[in-house]
C-alpha cells in the first residue's frame, strides 16, 4: 500500500514529506494507522545527525496512537478495529528480562530494532523507487500507516483521545514510570527534580500522584515554573539565583536531603548535583536523562557510602504492553493531567515547524496529527 | 583506673605502648575490658598519617570484644559480666536514622566520635602526666579497659571466643552485611568480588550463606585464590592474566554480567569495572572499599540508564546491636567461618609487629590478644 510519511532522507536535513511504500505485516507484526504522534527530543537528535547511531534514510517518530488495520499470521492478542500505543520498549513477556521484575527492558527484537529493521531483519517501508527506508526505534510514527510487532503494541481503552495519548508512548510514562517503577516512592517522600521540560513536568506530576510531601523543580528559566506549578510542584530553585553552593541549598530546602532526585536535563553535571543533594543514608538519584556521547558521570564514592544510590531508566521502567494501558486509564480518570502539556498541534506538512517550536522552547510537546 | 595501652602519638609513629589514665562510666557510658581486637586497615590508615581527619594522641582500634565491668549511671541494656563487641557504627534505635528501615547510618553520636571524643565532648583517656589521649570511631579497644556508650555495644552470647569474634566487630560484619543487607542478594544469583583481603572474604562467605549460583573472585595475586576457594569462590580471576576486556571477561564468565558486585579494594577504576560488569538491567554493584581522598568514581551514564545500580554500604548495612549478635550465633552455629581468617596472634607489646605483617601482605587478620 502508499501511504503519507515524514521521511528523515538523509542526517541534518529537514523531514521531507512523500508518498512511500508499505508491505502487509508479516507473522507476528501489526499494521497501525497512525492517528496522532508527538515530536520528542530523541527524534531531534536522530534527525539533526548528532546521533552516532542514526541511520538513513528512516522514517522516525516514536510517540503515536492509532489503530489496528491488518494483523499478520499468528497475532493473537490484537485484532483489527483495537486502539494501540506502540513501544519503542517492547514487552514479549518471555525473555530473560521480561521474566525478572527487576527490569523492563525486554531485548526480543533488541537487536534488528537497533538496525532500523523488523524483527526478521528487512523494512516494510520504501521509497516509491524501490530504497529501503528504515524503521526508528521500532515504531516510525511519522507515517499516517506503519508495521509493529504485536509485542510492540499496547492495547488501549477505544475511548482515549489520540492526540493526547500518544505521549504516553514515550514522555509521560518515562516521567511518571521514573517515580513509580524505578524510585518507587513512597507517599510522604521528598523529590527533586532537574529540568521542567515535557518529562520534569512527568517526574512531578508522578511525585503528585506517589504522595510526595515536597516536590522541588529546578531550572534555570524562571518561566517553566509556573507550568510545573500546575503539576505539582511545590518549591522552585533556579540555580542561578542560588549564592553558594547548589547542593548545600538543596540539601538544606528538603530538610536534610531529598528522598528521590531525578535528571531529566541530561547534564552530567546535573547528574552529580542530582545525586550530592539526595539524602544521605537513603536517598536515590535518578538518571532519565540522555547524556551527550561520551560524557561520564562522577562523584567521590564516599557520597555512595554513606548510603545514597544511583540508578537510571529507560521508559520509566514500565513494561509497555501491562503499564500503559493502566496510564491511559488514569488519564481517562483525572489522576493525571496531559492537555496542558500538549502546547501545539500540527499536521503532518508543518512537522519540520515542529522541531523549530522546540529549538525555541516553545513547546513542551507539538502533536502531529493525521 | 590505670590501664596498659598502644598510644598512636604522632601520625606516623609506631604506637607506644604505655600505662594510661582511664575515667569511669559517666552516665550512658560503660567501662569494658577488651579481651582481644583485630588490627584493620582502616587503623593503619589513621595510624599512618594517611588520613586527613585523624587526630593525635589517640587510641586506636576497633575490632574489639570483650565484658562489661562497670555501668554508668542510666545504662539499662548492658550489665556486669557482660561479654559485648563495640561497635563504630551505634545504634540509638531512637535517631532519624534509626527509624528509617533504608539505613544503619545511626546519627546519635556522630559529631562528637568523629572528634575523637565522648558523647558529653571530652575523653575518658589520658597519658599520666594528664594529657587527654582521644577515642578513635568510638571503640579505641587497643586498649586492655575502653569507656564505649551503651548505644555503641553489642551484646553477645557468653561461650563465643573473644579472639574471632572480635573480627564481627568489623571485616566479617562489613563482608557479609554488604551481601545480606545492602545487596540483599537471592538465592541461585552470581557474584563478581574484586579484592580477596578479609572483607572480600567475608563478602564471598555472606554469598555462599545467601546461596549464590556463582562466586567469582578477582585479584592480582594468584596466591589469594587458595583461601577464597576455602570460603566459597567459585571461579578465580587475575585481571593481569585476562587478555583483553576485563569488562567483558566477566560479563561471558558470569552469562551476561552478575547480578551483584563488590568492589573490596578502594580503587575507583576497580569500582568502575566491577559496575560495569554487572548485568544489563539489574545488576547492582556495591562499593565497599575506602577510596583515597579526593578519587572520584565516574562511568557513562548509559551504564545506569540501561539497568544498573551504583550503591555503597558503611558496617555491611548492619545495624549493630541487632545484627552483631546474630552473626556471633551463625559463627557459633557452623554457618560461616573465622578461624582461617585469624592467620595472627599477638600480644599488645607486640602490635607494631601486626602492621608489619599487614604491609608485608603475610595477615589476613592480626588478633591482639589480652
Ligand atoms: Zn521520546
Ligand atoms: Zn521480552
Ligand atoms: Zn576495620
Ligand atoms: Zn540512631
Amino acid at each position: 500500500m502508499r501511504t503519507r510519511a515524514a521521511v528523515a532522507v538523509e542526517a541534518g536535513k529537514p523531514l521531507e514529506i512523500m508518498d512511500v511504500e508499505l508491505d502487509g505485516p508479516r507473522a507476528g507484526e501489526v499494521l497501525v494507522e497512525v492517528k496522532a504522534t508527538g515530536l520528542c527530543h530523541t527524534d531531534e537528535f536522530t534527525r539533526s545527525g548528532a546521533d552516532p547511531e542514526g541511520i538513513f534514510p528512516a522514517i522516525l517518530g516514536h510517540e503515536g496512537a492509532g489503530v489496528v488495520v491488518e494483523v499478520g499470521p499468528g497475532v493473537t492478542s490484537l485484532a483489527v478495529g483495537d486502539h494501540v500505543i506502540p513501544l519503542y520498549t517492547p514487552e514479549c513477556r518471555e525473555c530473560e528480562y521480561c521474566l525478572n521484575p527487576k527490569t523492563n527492558l525486554c531485548q526480543k527484537v533488541r537487536a534488528t530494532q537497533g538496525q532500523g529493521l523488523l524483527p526478521d531483519g528487512t523494512t516494510r517501508f520504501s521509497m516509491l523507487d524501490g530504497t529501503p527506508i528504515h524503521h526508528y526505534m521500532g515504531c516510525s510514527t511519522f507515517a499516517n500507516h506503519t508495521v509493529v510487532p504485536e509485542i510492540a503494541l499496547a492495547k488501549i481503552r477505544p475511548d482515549a483521545p489520540f492526540d493526547k495519548v500518544c505521549y504516553i508512548g514515550c514522555g509521560v510514562t518515562t516521567g511518571i514510570g521514573a517515580v513509580i517503577n524505578t524510585a518507587k516512592a513512597e507517599i510522604g517522600c521528598r523529590g527533586v527534580v532537574f529540568g521542567l521540560g515535557g518529562i520534569g513536568l512527568n517526574v512531578i506530576q508522578g511525585l503528585r500522584l506517589a504522595g510526595a510531601d515536597q516536590i522541588v523543580g529546578v531550572d534555570l528559566n524562571d518561566d517553566k515554573a509556573e507550568m510545573a506549578r500546575r503539576f505539582g510542584m511545590t518549591d522552585f530553585v533556579n540555580p542561578s539565583k542560588v549564592d553558594g553552593d547548589l547542593v548545600a541549598h538543596l540539601v538544606a530546602l528538603t530538610g536534610g536531603g531529598a528522598d528521590y532526585t531525578f535528571d531529566a536535563t541530561g547534564n552530567v553535571g546535573v547528574m552529580r548535583t542530582a545525586l550530592e543533594c539526595a539524602h544521605k543514608g537513603w536517598g536515590e538519584s535518578i538518571i532519565i536523562g540522555v547524556a551527550p556521547a561520551g560524557a561520564e558521570i562522577a562523584t567521590r564514592p564516599f557520597q555512595l557510602v554513606t548510603g545514597r544510590v544511583w540508578k537510571g531508566t529507560a521508559f520509566g521502567g514500565a513494561r509497555g504492553r501491562t503499564d500503559v494501558p493502566r496510564i491511559v486509564d488514569w488519564y481517562m480518570d483525572g489522576k493525571i493531567e496531559i492537555d496542558p502539556m500538549i502546547t501545539h498541534k500540527l499536521t503532518l506538512d508543518e512537522i519540520n515547524h515542529g522541531f523549530d517550536l522546540m529549538h525555541e522552547g516553545k513547546s513542551i510537546r507539538a502533536v502531529v496529527e493525521f
